[in-house]
């Protein structure tokens, strides 16, 4: 009987954002996976961790991740990963991958999730609540009304474009400067939070009060109301 | 002593969606609200009893909640649920306002929450699970990756535009011939959940198989790989 691999969304990183769901199935898994060298520095860990004491004591797969966009370097990281993986399913263990916020955007697991699924193994999804929802909810504003577009844009790729309605930019720390550009051009009001929710948390109200370079987990809303 | 509003996202339907804090909120606070005449019919109060019983036991603030476009009609809703809350606030009583879904993305509460906020209460929101994570974990499939956008539109406004990367269409139900027409002559993959979650639950991973009318919790992707 081979395992079933179980990608979690942890939510934003408070552990109080954590859902029913994922709580249930980290304590009832074999394996936890973090996409990490050490898992236990990893946001993804530590808020499942706060959550659910329990997982302290389940064997941890770190899986090595090193920041690259070459897609040779991210085929073999996926490869790799898969076949650590595989290694535990094979053994009718269920391996619980952790990623921070929601499953299904811009997530580690999707990757790895393909080709493990391709492989003929069991695979299941569960959605976590997204660092834009957080980051609205900690600022007090709505991301979405009555006709509104959202649109939610990774940063660092270049081009920011004119939508209307509200754009999140994610991952936005290093582009700060360009993005604060773009929103100066553009008439847009913007606000910014930085590890929502995380021990070091930063909120920023407006254009003014944002600096021009912040860390990795730094999310802008740009919105044209 | 006043109370204080919480804005609470129970996430798409599933209980087990719904976070540890979001439940630990319901448990605590003195008066649950539902939009909705009838709130023990609303999805969101049934579920959360789901996932919390003991609310069972508590108040239900019923706020009537027309479906209208109507401006001046929404205005005097809005007012009307305003009123109803503070009342109990006034009273010192905290009131857990419960949505589908995320509290930031259209949702109910935004509206009634500026014009608490204004007169001078103490609110908080509580960020959900959205339809739209849900749908893509249920589907299997990732809304964002690498460097895709993902938009967010409200159906039933007109015009769907042409943008690149993953389009989510929420509340599609009434506007499916349209979105179906849209999505071929555009060459776009589309899937589709409806009541995702929710007892009566129906996936839809084609447009082929995608029917032309469906019900208020129709959630479409589209996805331009």
């Amino acid at each position: 009987m081979k395992g079933r691999l179980y990608g979690i969304g942890v939510g934003p990183g408070d552990p109080e954002l954590i859902s029913l769901k994922a709580v249930r199935v980290m304590k009832e898994c074999d394996v936890i996976a973090v996409p990490g060298k050490t898992p236990a520095e990893t946001y993804a860990y530590e808020t499942a961790l706060k959550a659910v004491p329990e997982i302290g004591s389940k064997p941890v797969l770190g899986i090595n991740w090193p920041m690259t966009k070459d897609p040779e370097e991210l085929g073999k990281i996926y490869r790799t990963a898969c076949d650590v993986i595989e290694e535990q399913l094979e053994k009718g263990q269920s391996v619980a991958f952790l990623t921070i916020g929601d499953v299904s955007v811009y997530s580690t697991f999707i990757y790895v999730m393909k080709l493990v699924r391709e492989d003929g193994h069991r695979v299941e999804m569960i959605p976590g609540i997204t660092s834009f929802s957080a980051a609205a909810s900690r600022l007090g504003e709505s991301l979405a009304e009555h006709r509104e577009m959202l649109h939610v844009v990774p940063a660092g790729y270049g081009g920011l474009r004119d939508l209307p309605g509200t754009t999140v930019i994610m991952k936005a720390g290093k582009n700060l400067s360009e993005i604060k550009k773009f929103a100066e051009d553009h008439g847009r009001t913007a606000m910014m939070t930085e590890k929502c929710g995380l021990p070091g948390e930063r909120i920023y109200r407006s254009l003014e009060e944002m600096p021009d370079e912040a860390g990795y987990f730094a999310t802008v809303i740009l919105f044209d109301r």
